[in-house]
């Protein structure tokens, strides 16, 4: 049966005595199949010049070269420069970037994974959405075998690797900052209380209140609205009620820069009246009035290694595994919005 | 032959004595059949209870209710507001968003094409990368039937409808701004010499100066580099060599924000004796030292009638034709960096 005609997957298999779908697997080199069985699909395959048919073989096989980005937003130099590490790493490896915006909502978020889950990728990058509360949606795809890491926004729960800042680390040195700078009634402001960035940002907020001999005050600590409009005036109320607040500690960016208008508007001066510190991949940071101390993170690193982990899976055929997660280090940058330079 | 087993669609053109396409295409109320042949093939399906499959017409139709969005950056707020307008039309009527972006990129953008024209989305918005000087890539989707809107850096040699701001109106104003506040020496920051609405930009700038009576300077005309670093060098640069420069016109927010960070390097102060005005969608303009006047595209709006345009030459099954362009209004927001409030 040795022809120079073309001869297809399923001839192939048929020779080997296989199904077509070990045949497929062994030609892709992947792990389910033995390595002696491998080599002898791969030696025959040679011999006969077998040539798959990339069509099908995208549909049989899913391999299409491309790997799906979940985002909450775009609107975010974090993301936008994580978006960046991601997108050099993968074209060095010859594969395409979606980018899939879920606007924070559970219900995007699901609609998305679905849509993903119909063999559009190969694997996915995804930071959480801020409403989502189980990750059921994206273990039903980790399940079928579509390898996943998470980045920045991750929930435990879901069982595979993960890349993510020291977020307890660096919410501790961001309020010891402003305790050493004199504060001692800081507003803590966060996203939400349900990601684990925000549980682990609050409780190194809280860790080095106490460590300073300070006790926690729940009414410090205030949750976003949906619009900038709607966080400037929460904020502004929290420094009406609380008259005391000599510093802010904002957990994102957006929430930093409410905190300056909401400033503004009361008249409160920065620093001198309210000290603010702000997590952010802002490169505005230095140009605003003051400018702003921050706890930066690194964005882009943290796609690169995102991608990295996802991609070694791709091409090695291997699962993603938890043990492969890896936490990197964020800088904090004083400015004059703390009293610094 | 009406049985309650289920038909498929060769069955079905069988008994119309029609070809599976016409079928499909009548199905899909398409306007190349005629309305009496699709009122025909409807009817039957609807007796027959004809239920399409839907993988299969997802192939033989394109029909991925997928949009794809190929931006030059998303680091950048007009990009990520208009992003945010086009999900919203989208997200109404079904459609799912996939961003790909060209890094400015002409090889990187005719990738993206490569890969859109594989059949993986019904239709195409485009803001084309700076880079990019023949549009031949999307032409050839274009002519394959694959609806196409341009949106705010467009090629009229494309052939399609358009959704851009005045560009030519409000670079004028923007010139004529500095011009009324005192200036003489204006320089030009753009992005590139290729892109339309740089060109549009630079001839508006020209009449401001002309009708006040200046001659154009090229040398004052500045085109970007590749990094933020390199920008600021080269603007610091012009500043020394041209120490009458008493206005920058930066044509893109990261223009703007590196004109302050050469005026500060260089000890000049804004707007004492260098005033900028930028086209920006930034959040943080107001809070910069001191606050940026800016151009304020209706990058929203813009995504949202690009959107429309799509959707309708989708859901309608028409093309997408130059007649239907339209052209929105920008706004000048004047603050401290020209000496406004």
């Amino acid at each position: 049966m040795l022809t120079s005609a073309p001869i297809n997957l399923k001839q192939l298999a048929g020779q080997l005595g296989l199904s077509s779908s070990t045949v497929s697997r062994a030609l892709r080199d992947s792990y389910e199949i033995s390595p002696a069985t491998r080599e002898r699909v791969q030696q025959l395959a040679r011999q006969v010049n077998y040539q798959p048919n990339p069509i099908a073989s995208n549909l049989r096989s899913h391999v299409s070269k491309t790997i799906g980005v979940v985002l909450p937003q775009v609107d975010n130099h974090f993301f936008a420069s994580a978006i960046d590490g991601i997108e050099e790493v993968a074209q060095a490896h010859g594969y395409h970037v979606l980018i899939y915006l879920t606007h924070d909502q559970a219900a995007q978020e699901k609609t998305v994974a679905s849509f993903l889950g119909q063999g559009r990728v190969d694997g996915i990058l995804v930071a959480l959405a801020s409403a989502t509360r189980s990750v059921g949606h994206f273990d039903k795809l980790r399940q079928r075998g579509l390898p996943i890491v998470q980045f920045d926004r991750v929930n435990r729960l879901l069982d595979t690797a993960t890349v993510t800042t020291d977020d307890y680390g660096s919410a501790y040195q961001a309020t010891e900052h402003l305790l050493r700078a004199g504060c001692r009634t800081i507003a803590h402001l966060r996203l939400t209380e349900n990601l684990s960035i925000s549980r682990r940002r609050l409780q190194g907020y809280h860790a080095a209140l106490r460590d300073y001999g300070l006790t926690p005050d729940p009414e410090l600590v205030l949750s976003a609205s949906d619009t900038d409009e709607a966080n400037i005036a929460s904020i502004a109320q929290l420094l009406q009620q609380r008259p005391d607040t000599d510093g802010i500690f904002a957990t994102v960016e957006r929430l930093a820069l409410s905190s300056y208008h909401a400033c503004r508007r009361l008249g409160l001066s920065i620093p001198q009246t309210v000290k603010i510190i702000g997590f952010s991949n802002m490169e505005a940071a230095s140009l605003l009035a003051p400018g702003l101390t921050t706890i930066t993170q690194p964005a882009y690193a943290i796609g690169q290694e995102a991608a990295r982990i996802l991609l070694h899976a791709l091409t090695k055929r291997r699962p993603v595994l938890a043990s492969q997660s890896l936490e990197l280090k964020s800088e904090l940058v004083v400015r004059g919005s703390t009293g610094g330079a």
